[in-house]
């Protein structure tokens, strides 16, 4: 085939394949597909880089633990218009999600009759890595990419299997509760070839077995946990209070939700995984420990998907004066993160095209928790991320 | 005298000497000559940079209207805390504003009888030219900054006298009324090659002629309008609004304050120079012209110098759909500007050691209507001001 | 006919048909006569008073400038969701408003061609008269009240002919410029022995003319300027702060609409007549002058009829210390209109069948500025209006 | 005595007497001795009841388990400005706090040195009745009042010993583990014939056995929970969504706080206590169950005093349409507090000399869950809370 008459076409395997951002993604594809003059929430939509795939040429598929279809799904969710929901039903009714692998030490709340019943973690990785081989196989794609937009898992205790790839895969063997489903996807993807990014705050990828074993494969990584609403604010602001040398005493932050990634946090192992990424940011960016720096996070359900975010910071300038900061943010959940899936898809593939393996510090700007090279500290200022993307990109758009 | 044995003294000769910003910056100095171990506003603070003042080297001086000494005009402004008004009240009592020079067509509502009886512009000139002579000889200052925090005067409409120093010199001996008090304080700086900088919306150094007279006298100049609040916070949140590509539909901006800044804004031809030096920011940022950016300042008493803010943002992302920002912002109008006048006065400074002559665009980040070297459209976004600062004073880290 | 064998009916003469709140009005008298469980918004719903007419035997009809039928203004108005613009189409449809009765001189902004071109004001008069007439005879209803919801007029200079109804006469021979559109509605109205409801800020029926002439006619009046919003928080919570001692120090109001309504406001005029109905109620129910309320309305177009109020208050209590609240109000200006617009007309009717005539006080609870019987000054305080509605309607309850 | 020749002095007993709310008020008590005339906050200032005791002749003291003179916890709670913290300091250095009755059992995080070493249930009641008669004495007051101001304390199970009067005294001479210290201050009160309020969450006077206590002993009795802040502006603006028919889908209240209550409140079975007191209000004014209505209290240290709530509330109008409020407080706990507790004591001493027993159901307008004379469910809509107040001083104005 002639490089030149054929547009790049890439795959995504999404786990969590019928959750709203995994729908609202499919969804927004297709209405690009059916021709759309706005491109708005798409951050890298204006940039001309040759080998990165357009969205037009993505194709989403992907595991979930309830087997309706993502039509069913998109009514559920409510995210979309009428009008909007009219137009990719058909679409949307072909897309029925693959079985999952899930287990209930690691997620409580959300259940699902779609599962594997695989026995044991070698079983389970079997099917993930069967599901790849014939996604690919079906849909003849020029790369094949991993996201990981399920519900968030709970903290596991650190453990031995997770220091090197001989002892992960001892662990495997050994069926050890430290290795989570989230961890058998991504050891599934590596494995695989396939590059993989984490969307959630569940632990996965960022073991120093699974980073080990991707640069060993050449295989791209990317996370974790989107940035999407009030930590992209705070990451927004906190660089210009240090650039203004206005010190930050307190930032309270609270959050109400109603949708599914809201009831899944109800349990509080795994609000604490989501706490646990949100926590960082501030001092990081500051320089010093801000003393009271409280996250809460409500399920409320009046609100559906269209979350909403209060946040109050104090501030002491000049002569030790108090000034306060109140932020509003009336957003909608899936509609910030499905755009950055999509952009973290076409750029993880444009990573493996350029041999790039392990975990791909430009796309900092997407995570809440970014992945590093080489083990030090994440950029957590989003200026500064923004800048290292375009750097990255740009060195694409020379070549 | 040996360079080494004495650090460098810098006098700042201040237009509107008794108002609530200036009172803060001279009282925040005799704080920090009191010794203190909070810099908190001073945004430069922990910076090394060898040749630039330090600011207990600072002397403040200057022009006022209004008579009365800083320890009163302290106490009306109501900015400071009781016991840091105790502490400064000694110092204050010592600076005694000089006779300014005004203009009623220029600025309606602000009276004094502390004024220049000049009869025209020539004498106007000489009157300011003799005070900072007077200001050098007095404190045997190593160099010597003007800086603008007079009320905003109403925007003449341009003129002939504007376009050429020679073409200036002729509106001074015709006594052009499109000549204001801002431009000539301006122009007796820029005689006296006394670097100015314009902390205020009025028109005065960035029309033509005056920016032709720096450059061929070797001046540094910079202005214009102190970016202290509501818009600093506009050019922070924009460029991630770009960079998320958030299409933003509207910005609602109202603003609360009972200071004599705002009572000075029940003018509307000072409201309408002010609203002026806001209304760019936004357009020049995203790349496109915001429909509905409203922008209200309203004279509101309970506050005094407390400021606030609020801000509403309507926002479009992926698929079309909508999404609102709030901003409350409760500020204090001469606590955040204060420390940018010294940080501005000290980098001026700077300039005209390094010999630096014109526009200096490095201090970008603390205006809302940056001057540039060669006209071009200012810079707007915060985190590129920050960088362009940052990278001009390395070059002297360095040097 | 017999009475307990037919229910009640009543046609609503609108002034205004087209707009959003009277299109809501009919589009919701629409989906109640399809049957519905939820009776939100509605006051009075809970309430069974037995000759008070039920909604469903409400029928509105009426004058706009604009000739559009319903179902066009509807789909402008953007107020129903899609599904409740489907069901309710075909009846709006054949809902097209009747010429009205204009003045350049009384409302600039809004212009449009289904006018009366009556020569003069007894000839505009007889046109309005002659609607009414055949809109009784057309629809054989047992009732017909008028309602004004019409764009705001400015508010004229009074005038000799407004002081007793033999004046009044006077001036509409005489085609006097102070009466203007508003008032020659209610004149026809109150000659026909139709209760009229003005629903808007113009000055019409409250002018002494025209109350002597309803009490004469024993014709039932109401108004004046709906209370839905930003002034309905106000009374709401004044009377708190009253209760409590904390003293109102500033009340800072400002509003941002984007639907006619709001483009109406942009002609200043216009705003006047708006801003004046909102400016008495705090100082009335807090027994003194507030010093520093504000009220700003801006035009703000992302909104449509999605109306936003963001109030500060400024409080003093205890030992003279400061506090404050800030109320943010996304609201739906035709949502909480159109239910107060549907019972003013039920209550009007109720108040004809049981001989009251004159200002209705006990409608003080739906009006920003309510007319009062004798003269005397209004109650604004929410909870004491409320019972005064109460009150009355547990006469009719018990009778 | 001559009745005429002697006006009435009154004794204010408070537990939790170094705390801000009984800090402030007694603060607040020796500016009005020494002469003001505003009385922002104090809700009946304005009122003429000849026999209502004035402000300046209430004296408070009372427990504490810090023994911190009222100077010093002045200084602590940085509640009053610096000139009225000088002008009171003489006053509050006096004021000591008596040894307290305290129990870790239930309120853990409160610790004090300053204790009765009380050998169980009697022999506290004993100290406490003993601290009473000897104030009563050295004061030579009129009538006594007790007021809890205690940190709250956790809701114990309840038990048989609080069904009645004799229960309860076999349940003190068993030393009764569901009595806590709250309810032996109620006993000794009540015993000794002196009225008693409860300001705070604990369990005390309301339970079965002391009310019936009160009545025969024709004890006033009044509680619980003061209605300041949050649930103050809830119980106001909900009777107004309730007569709009606006349907309340969900209220979500968020409070930051930083003052010692803040403090007691991280112990889980305080916060329990306090969040009881809160959940009741919105479903008793509105008449049907508010599905989502969460509440959030957060320790948050920059603001000290300075509390802050934030009310996010949805409602849903005409057509199912739906609107938002928010509500943002910025408040002063005990500015609000304090005066609130002065005016119980008035009324409760008020009712002492009517002779009114049992739970005084006019002072619900002052509390979160007000107790009711006859079990019934408490009245908690603000307004008509006001009416009951007003019209029972009425009938003693009129006597």
């Amino acid at each position: 085939m002639n490089v030149m008459s054929r547009r790049r076409k890439v795959g995504v395997a999404v786990i969590g394949m019928g959750g709203a951002v995994a729908t609202t993604a499919a969804a927004g594809l297709e209405i690009l597909r059916q021709g759309t003059n706005r491109m708005d929430g798409l951050p890298l939509a204006h940039l001309a880089i040759p080998r990165m795939v357009q969205y037009e040429d993505l194709s989403l598929q992907g595991w979930d633990l309830n087997a309706q279809s993502l039509a069913d799904a998109a009514v559920e969710h409510r995210v979309l218009q009428p009008d909007q929901l009219a137009s990719v039903e058909p679409a949307l009714a072909a897309l029925k999600p693959w079985a999952g692998v899930a287990s209930a030490a690691y997620c409580r709340r959300i259940e699902g009759a779609n599962m594997h019943h695989a026995s044991g973690h070698r079983a389970a990785v079997e099917a993930i890595s069967a599901d790849l081989s014939r996604f690919q196989k079906t849909g003849d794609y020029d790369g094949i990419v991993m996201i990981n937009l399920a519900s968030t898992e709970r903290t596991p205790a650190p453990s031995e299997a997770w220091a090197t790839p001989e002892a992960f895969e001892r662990g495997l063997d050994a069926d050890d509760p430290a290795i989570g489903p989230a961890m058998l996807y991504a050891y599934a993807a590596i494995s695989a070839g396939v590059p993989y990014g984490n969307f959630t705050p569940s632990t996965s990828a960022e073991v120093p077995a699974l980073v080990a074993l991707a640069k060993r494969q050449g295989v791209p990584l990317a996370g974790k946990d989107g940035k999407t609403g009030q930590t992209l604010i705070k990451t927004v602001l906190a660089p210009a209070f240090r650039a203004r040398s206005l010190h930050v005493d307190g930032w309270f932050s609270t959050n109400i939700l109603g949708n599914r990634d809201g009831e899944a946090l109800q349990d509080p192992d795994s609000l604490q995984s989501k706490l646990g990424t949100k926590g960082n940011v501030l001092d990081s960016i500051l320089g010093y420990p801000v003393e009271d720096h409280l996250v809460d996070i409500r399920y409320y359900r009046p609100r559906g998907d269209d979350k909403e975010a209060w946040d109050n910071i104090d501030l002491t300038g000049f002569l030790g004066q108090r000034m306060q900061i109140k932020v509003n943010f009336l957003c909608k959940d899936s509609v910030l993160a499905a755009p950055l899936v999509l952009e973290i898809a076409r750029v993880l593939d444009l990573a493996q095209q350029r041999g790039d393996a392990g975990p791909q510090e430009q796309l900092s700007l997407f995570f809440k928790a970014p992945m590093t090279a080489h083990g030090q500290a994440p950029e957590h200022a989003f200026p500064v991320q923004e800048r290292m993307l375009h750097d990255w990109l740009m060195a694409d758009a020379a070549a």
